[in-house]
């Protein structure tokens, strides 16, 4: 029966856009996933997450399972104060939540910042997930476009500068993922970065710093925005989702402490003891920095391992940028629609996002596609690019080839 | 610093309210809990989420830690599914939305439904964070008061006549809590629920039914509303918080399907994998109707405790409904302003919630309170209501007494 339901606003607008998730790809078993942002399994603590378990049971027994009362929550806070002290972010309390993964933390940030006359200030691609949020609270998009160096600064000056001079709305926030951004794999430069900063100040905008993948470098880390944040403007936003497990659904949000209580207000689905007191249990045993170097590690012969795959592999006119952390490399194949050329591949063997998903304007992203090293095995990965190259190879237009 | 941020017009309307969780008190060390609304500790199971943990990992390794991926995690759906054929509700996959407890159910339902012209009719008194979760949406509220046979459906309707009449916005929304009341542990009865269902049709609203107690009935189960609904328009919310854990934060929402798809698009918390699989794995070792029957028989005892306790210790003036399930009795003492008398209980040694909270309009509450006979062992019940009665003695006007 289809009825008149009396939605709010809210949902009504959000009916105007495709539905989430159209760029999730059902891929074929025995298909090489180099689709998926996910950690390789054998770099997941599956085993040590079980004994953090039976550890926080046989300590606390019921505890972790209430709604509040377990000790190793604090515990949990704490770990994180430290990880960003670390990076030059000291924080109190009360300028720290933890939330249900980076994805809650954007959410909720939206949630007190945007309503439907806002204005969100994107990267050209950027992360998908956190386009269909935005799109759930307002309709009005600047985007911004982003090269080998990251956001491009001066062209977000010149918009910056043109929308004053016509009237227009300014952006009350620009969503960025300074370090290894997804879908691109690149990094802001430090000149870039206190250029955004500058531009916060003059424009008078909040900046949502992403920075699920900022721990994974392979060489040494960026500067955070957020350590060089003079108007409190910056929020930051991490997650444990690429460097523990994603299931667990752990991130946090660090920003003004006014901001950071008014999303606590509205994190309704409350804490989740058990989920965060297993994650403090697995913590406690850990020393942290030399898992993060295993990852790193890790993370970096894969990316090597892709990249000389795709320099053997793929037509000369195809072009990537080579990452320097994180999980991704961003590709484009001149002259091919890469939605299009996805059956074929899936078929042969192998998956990737096609690029089209991380852009406001699609075709944008028509030449584009994201593959990810993170999941699949090196021997995997040479196999998928291999496949690609041959996919790619056929479908490519002759006078490009 | 104190910065104008640029918040959203919902951020802005919260604010106008009182921040949430005034009603938690910090209890002292050693003071009885009769105002947690928590299970019993021996009534969670702890060593069986353990193990279930410890089968998940064993069987499944890093699928749980993952987005997606685990089988388990259709089970759980299946499972829900199975519990709500029982109670005479037929559920396709699209109506049924797995959420992180209740309370996130609650918002998700407020996030699709309200807005800031939206009118929820609520229970006079009802549970205090459904409350602070529809004042994140929308200030106007139609409070309908409540007795022993739960909503008064006749004020109700008289109500709904009066706003027709005046040419007022009607309700968009019921939030009820038909069996087992959070706070007045009353259930509504049959003929007021047919009566709720047939002015829902007549006035068009949608009604949340949320049944967080309904299956710890000490005696038969009330029909359902979500059972008998011909228009499809009872949003069912249950939880597994009373009957496993709160801290595994498993809730779900039931109902027409467009309406459980929009709440989907909203739910950027994501599907806790781990969570989901956690619960799944517990629950496929056990006979879940013999394991309510436990809980049943322990709160019907507890409950039992507690009521003989009020009357041998309560001042004659007081009064209270006895409860035929779920957590709570509700007790009136005339003449007494329960906010004020709480520090002197906490002193004496014992914890309540005063009746305020749990109204719109808290002077309603005044002389009320609700006590938990869920979290406290049986002999700890009746030193708290010997407690109670001394502190009520020595508050209570000479002529009530």
């Amino acid at each position: 029966m289809k009825q008149n339901f009396p939605f709010s606003k809210d949902i009504k607008r959000a009916f105007q856009n495709d539905p989430p998730g159209q760029w999730m790809t059902v891929v074929p078993t025995g298909c090489i996933r180099l689709n998926s942002g996910y950690p390789q399994p054998v770099l997941v603590p599956s085993i040590e997450i079980k004994e953090a378990v039976a550890r926080l049971i046989d300590e606390e027994q019921d505890l972790p399972l209430h709604y509040i009362g377990s000790p190793r929550i604090p515990e949990l806070k704490k770990f994180i104060q430290q990880r960003m002290q670390k990076r030059e972010v000291v924080l109190s309390e009360e300028e720290l939540l933890v939330t249900s993964g980076a994805c809650q933390a954007i959410d909720l940030i939206s949630r007190i910042l945007l309503d439907d006359e806002a204005v969100v200030a994107i990267e050209a691609p950027t992360y998908m997930e956190a386009l269909e949020v935005f799109g759930n609270y307002t309709e009005h998009f600047m985007d911004v476009p982003i090269d080998a160096n990251g956001l491009d600064t001066d062209r977000f000056e010149e918009m910056l500068a043109d929308k004053e001079a016509k009237g227009e709305t300014l952006p009350r926030l620009l969503y960025t993922i300074p370090t290894f951004q997804n879908p691109t794999g690149t990094t802001m430069t430090l000149e870039r970065r206190k250029k955004v900063l500058e531009l916060a100040e003059r424009y008078d905008f909040l900046v949502l710093e992403d920075d699920a993948y900022g721990e994974l470098a392979f060489g040494e880390q960026a500067r955070l925005l957020k350590a060089m944040d003079p108007g409190n403007r910056v929020l930051y936003v991490g997650s444990l989702s690429k460097v523990v497990a994603p299931g667990m659904r752990i991130g946090w949000v660090a920003g003004a402490e006014e901001l950071v209580t008014a999303m606590d207000w509205f994190k309704k689905d409350l804490h989740h003891p058990f989920a965060q007191a297993t994650m403090a249990s697995y913590l406690e045993g850990l020393d942290f920095d030399s898992h993060l170097q295993e990852l790193q590690d890790a993370y970096q012969r894969k990316s090597s391992v892709m990249v000389a795959a795709l320099e053997k592999f793929l037509p000369k006119s195809v072009s990537w940028y080579t990452p320097s952390g994180g999980y991704f490399v961003w590709v484009q194949v001149p002259g091919v629609d890469t939605v299009q050329m996805l059956p074929e591949a899936l078929a042969a063997g192998v998956a990737y996002v096609p690029g089209r998903y991380f852009f406001l304007n699609q075709e944008e992203g028509r030449e584009f596609l994201r593959l990810s090293f993170s999941y699949a095995e090196e021997e995997q990965i040479v196999k998928g690019i291999e496949l690609l190259g041959q996919v790619i190879g056929r479908t490519v237009p002759q006078e490009n080839n």
